[in-house]
């Protein structure tokens, strides 16, 4: 019973920095110094500080996050932000429908069996934890028990149908409310058109997209933006304001030092070679003046090049009414040929304009590019998940590098790094066929804290290199960016921690059986998969230790902001001086949602799998759930501000994926099942094939429902309908508005 | 090389059936009296036939086939057999443009290599015929000249992705052609509405079509037409018809009878029980004649009824222009829920009344239940294959019902069973690891006769089946029954063919070795792996015996019509007495493409599979193609009539299965190579992905303009525009039309 109470330490070492983060969160929350910190949305709305604060409880913001209903989320932080929370939703109503069925049932079927103590006996090696014999592993090969097990994963999948099916119908009814109560946005009269074929010498670009949709929509088309390469104009706006922003930083020192009648009072100065070290001395101010002389009159020169001329094949196309947009975004314009690719246009703030040139064409040949990449970083991100894996089993590490020994014979860092492995030393039955065990692998031994961390921070690496990746295959809305990083980063995630751990975790564990094995050039692929079956429920234990360490850190330090309250502290202290410095500073930012969508879906695909192998994964699964329920509302409440909104896209993707998991739950169900020498495990065929069916389903019904905006909706009188002239600002970028006024003003009084 | 001749005495049996076939055709086809059974097309638009016939040579059809051109083949038979025909250009283009590396490069480079011969010195139980050693089986593992092979993977792959691309061009294009050319057609003008939500109590259904429809498209929309279920009145109106044909039959008979003042000149009877074998006797000609007036009255009845009520949840929705109806099929209507689904209309010919009025939900259930047959049906009928395969090594069914060699031991049978199978004793080396040799199996004794006639006998029987089981899943559209029918029978016939024949047939050959590794208890994946491509390239020449008799017999009796020609003479003399009866003897029919389209692909799989491990196979199958070619282009330019036409919707799935045989054979190539212990194989895995590329490309580029009416079509000036009468008349099933009178005068005259 040594690895029951490691796995208590454990829970019990991450609920005390949860304890910990939530009384930061508690105290810190009510300084009114923090109110930029704990309740930026707010504060960016012109609420007063005094009253946001007084009269709120210790625990209001919990009480907050659990009574606001879904209109008031949409009109806090939008669709998107409202459709990510839903995802919390679904899966606490997935694991609480499920566990209805799986815990009492399944758990008490388990620990009535006998399985592992008889291992026990038989093989003196082999060691289980109490927590081992509450899952199916206790449950002997072949016995009729396992037709429970059976109707459990039914169950789990069934429920899992309802709920997916009932989120798919809300979400499309919010979408709708949302739609209907909405003023008519610049966005639902406008598509945008890609891949114009050559205007001929005669015309322009905007003549030839005048006169062919004036042909195919009379009477409904208005006018037209043709958007030209933006690139140059971007990279010349950004240099600019961050010349700007310096020169603002400096002034605002040079004040600062004058004030305080500091030492010198001398005008900054820098060197102007290589990162400031060499080259001539010039004094910043005016360097950085005469640097933004020379950038304004570039851009200025670059912007009336682009107003001037159409060179592009892409172009906005605004109707004088909703329906005709709506129409238009739908139906195949072209004759015959792959030009004229008409789509709804994203809303203004969620185009990446610097992709709005891109073809089809050039946007196939950049996903296939940047998949390479991708491929490799989710295969190659193993070898780091490989070392933590190896590091779960000290001893076999010890095996390997011989004078690790040295190291950890003391028992302090033995202790952090493993628990314990004494009863994991590999078992020499593994090579005998008949009385083939495999249980006596490691894995009770894995609930050491160290890895776990080591993991986390291993897997909070990618996301950004991710969405780096996305954003250089050239879409032109920033939610397919994001779906598309959020993407990666969930295959990286799935194949590294659900795979990964498991199978590498495994062969790791037993390679010098496995050795032995091949050097007898006995190596079977039936017997790894029994091995590899056998691993599945010791592992559950290590994937509840990672859970609750997710939850209680992960949503600790998201509730308490703590890197972020420190930073502001310390800016403000030490570096703030220009008014942007100072809005940075506290500025709250979005949801990240290609981070935090891949690591929820990651625990629900863990509780999915485990729901009927180890059902108890159930319970803290729902606990993770649910704090990240309430955790995530407040946020949406108090915290981030949206850059964008793409009216729920984000869901069909979440939905995707759930699907995808339970699909994979299923698939190991077969194969742990046919372990534990079922006869009927193929009755747990039908399941692959009825979520098959019901992908098909949802992918036809409500898909198209929420990628679409329907003729009726479209519809619909629209009591405030922008105009013309609103509609072009709003779709012309910040780099060719006459206002980029702000720039301009600050760079001609220079 | 006993191998090699009865190869050849297979090839030659099978041409001279061809000559003969041809043969027939040309002395038959010239007799006037034939005139119908082989320009039956040409009949029914009223040419003479002395001039059809006139200055016509012997070879004339070939000449005819050859000069067509496309749009002549479209004037004459229609878009979709067009399309069907486009299949033979694209294979024949694939298999021309692969042929040109692979048979020149690899044939050489297999005929100079030399293991086939180490082979059976090492084992002088093992046989190859010089054909053998044509083949990739012939080079040395691991040899470089693998390089050459590898490229011409690659070769074939892109040679089949570039002709696919052109030839989905070319589809387009001629789809546009004929938009263009012809006159507006009243399904241009109209949708289909399914899933029509209940109406209120206070309006009738098509009220509720009515306003819906003149919300969301105002201007645009006409009228619809409530669509309720037909299979009463359909059940009763081919009741009547039977019964009317019979009495006109009976009534000729009689007639005759009078005329020719035979025996007894009594009017026929007969009983009205079980059969005609019991109950109390009647006279034939009253008791039809009543059977029609009750018939009559049920049908005028029930008519009457479904004019007047409207209790169906589908509609016919008629707009007044082709852009709004081309429009609103592509749009998305209903805004929350799975209702009024919208889609472009089929033409009025291709609409399958009796399944219009089912519900999406229904059409899903029915897709589901129809799975599970026919899952059944593909695997099972892997059984009469088996007995084929087993067939195909007598040696080794003798093994297991030894009572046959009793039988087979006269010569002449076995030599019509099995040409020889001398060399095909399993070879013990199969059972030591170290000197697998699986090479020894059989299947250089599979060039039999009598096998492939049988297997080609067994591959007949299920389109009919197939096509019964998909109009019951509930298609609105002739075109997709058909094609539903086509996959099925595509799915049956690969599985059967392709994979059965190697892995069951090389499982039967090794039966007793399997055996004998099974008892050993060393029974492994990787050896029978090793086995099954080893045996590739010797099954290759099976194949080709296959391609060979296929075409020359397929094609010959396809050219003759032999069996149309033989039952036309014969109903003519013994049976032909009404008007009804004499049409049908000689009516053409159109193209079975649910039987023929799979069947085809079967070759060009087998091709493209066997392109590169035994480039022979290339040459067989462009003999198969060119000779489909003329004689498809003769059938469909003299014989047959479509029925229906869905405007090149064939397309897609032709190429989706092409491209579904170039990634199996990718597969195999990937798996070959690696028997081969080819080092660089994993370069081949590049080509599965590109697959996958080209698939998805095709998919967005190019299947919208095929499945859908682009604006700009739609928008072009119509000469000649329906009247909303010809459109509604078009669209109302010939049970409901007031001239039912064929039926009605024919009948009231009674």
């Amino acid at each position: 019973m040594v690895a029951t109470s490691s796995f208590v330490i454990s829970l019990v070492f991450s609920s005390c920095c949860f304890v910990l983060l939530l009384g930061v969160y508690i105290i810190s929350s009510r300084q009114p110094g923090n109110v930029l910190i704990y309740y930026p949305r707010r504060v960016l709305l012109n609420e007063d500080p005094c009253t946001i604060l007084k009269s709120r409880g210790p625990f209001t913001w919990a009480t907050e996050a659990w009574s606001a209903t879904e209109d008031e989320l949409v009109a806090a932080a939008g669709l998107d932000a409202t459709v990510y929370l839903h995802l919390f939703t679904a899966a606490l109503e997935i694991i609480l429908l499920s566990a209805i069925f799986c815990v009492p049932v399944l758990v008490s079927l388990s620990a009535t069996s006998g399985y592992n103590a008889m291992e026990e006996k038989m093989n003196p090696r082999a060691s289980f934890s109490g927590f081992d014999n509450l899952s199916m592993g206790n449950v002997e090969p072949g016995s009729t028990k396992l037709w429970g097990f059976l109707i459990g994963m039914f169950w789990v999948s069934l429920v899992t149908y309802f709920v997916l099916w009932r989120s798919y119908r809300r979400i499309v009814l919010l979408r709708i409310r949302q739609q209907k109560s909405a003023i008519a946005r610049p966005h639902e009269f406008t598509v945008l058109v890609k891949d114009l074929p050559k205007p001929t010498v005669h015309e322009t670009q905007s003549d030839q997209v005048d006169s062919f949709f004036r042909m195919v929509h009379p009477g409904a088309y208005d006018r037209c933006i043709v958007v030209n390469d933006l690139r140059k104009v971007e990279k010349l706006y950004k240099e600019l304001e961050k010349t700007l922003r310096e020169l603002e930083h400096t002034e605002a020192l040079f004040e600062l030092s004058k004030e305080k009648g500091n030492f010198k009072r001398v005008r900054p100065m820098h060197k102007t070679g290589f990162l400031g070290c060499v080259g001539p001395v010039v004094d910043n101010i005016h360097y950085l003046k005469s640097r933004i002389r020379e950038l304004t009159s570039q851009f200025e020169e670059e912007q009336k090049r682009l107003l001037e001329t159409e060179e592009s094949n892409t172009a906005l196309v605004i109707f004088n009414n909703r329906r005709s947009a709506a129409q238009a975004g739908q139906v195949v314009h072209a004759p015959h040929a792959p030009y004229w690719r008409v789509t709804p246009a994203p809303e203004p703030n969620e185009l990446v304009w610097r992709n709005l040139h891109i073809s089809a064409w050039e946007h196939w040949l950049r996903k296939i590019v940047v998949y390479v990449p991708t491929f490799l970083i989710v295969v190659a991100y193993a070898i780091p998940i490989l070392l933590v894996a190896s590091l779960l089993s000290l001893r076999n590490l010890e095996d390997i590098l011989p004078f690790l020994k040295s190291i950890t014979k003391h028992k302090a860092i033995h202790d952090i790094l493993q628990s314990d492995d004494d009863a994991n030393a590999p078992s020499p039955s593994l090579i005998n066929g008949d009385t083939l065990d495999a249980r006596s692998g490691t894995s009770t031994g894995r609930q050491g804290l160290l890895p776990q961390i080591c993991l986390l921070i291993f897997l909070a690496l990618p996301p950004k290199l991710m969405f780096i990746l996305s954003k250089a295959e050239g879409f032109s809305a920033q939610s397919r960016i994001v779906r598309s990083a959020s993407a990666k980063y969930f295959y990286i995630i799935i194949f590294n921690v659900y795979f990964g751990v498991t199978i590498f975790g495994t062969i790791f564990a037993n390679l010098s059986s496995i050795k032995h094995m091949v050097d007898q050039d006995q190596f079977l692929v039936a017997r790894l998969i029994r091995l590899l079956g056998s691993q599945l429920p010791p592992v559950a234990m290590y994937y509840i230790t990672y859970i609750v360490l997710k939850f209680c850190i992960g949503y600790g330090f998201e509730l308490s902001r703590l890197v972020s309250l420190t930073s502001y502290h310390v800016k403000r202290k030490f570096k703030c001086q220009a008014e942007w410095e100072k809005f940075e500073s506290w500025a709250p930012g979005a949801f990240t949602y290609h981070q935090s969508i891949p690591n929820d879906l990651l625990i629900l695909t863990l509780a999915l799998c485990y729901a009927v192998i180890a059902p108890m994964i159930l319970i803290f699964a729902f606990l993770y759930f649910l704090l990240g329920w309430l955790v995530q509302r407040n946020q949406a409440l108090n915290i981030h501000v949206p850059d964008w909104e793409s009216n729920g896209s984000l869901w069909p993707h979440i939905h995707h994926r759930i699907l995808a998991a339970l699909l994979a739950a299923q698939i190991t169900a077969v194969a742990y099942f046919a372990v534990k020498e079922f006869l009927f495990t193929p009755i747990l065929l039908i399941l692959p094939l009825l979520t098959l069916v019901f992908h098909v389903y949802c992918k036809r019904t409500w898909r198209p429902l929420i990628e679409r905006v329907s003729l009726f909706m479209a519809t619909e009188e629209v009591t405030v309908q922008p105009s013309t002239t609103t509609v072009v600002a709003a779709y012309t970028p910040i780099y060719l508005r006459a206002d980029a006024a702000r720039i301009h003003d600050q760079a001609s009084t220079q």
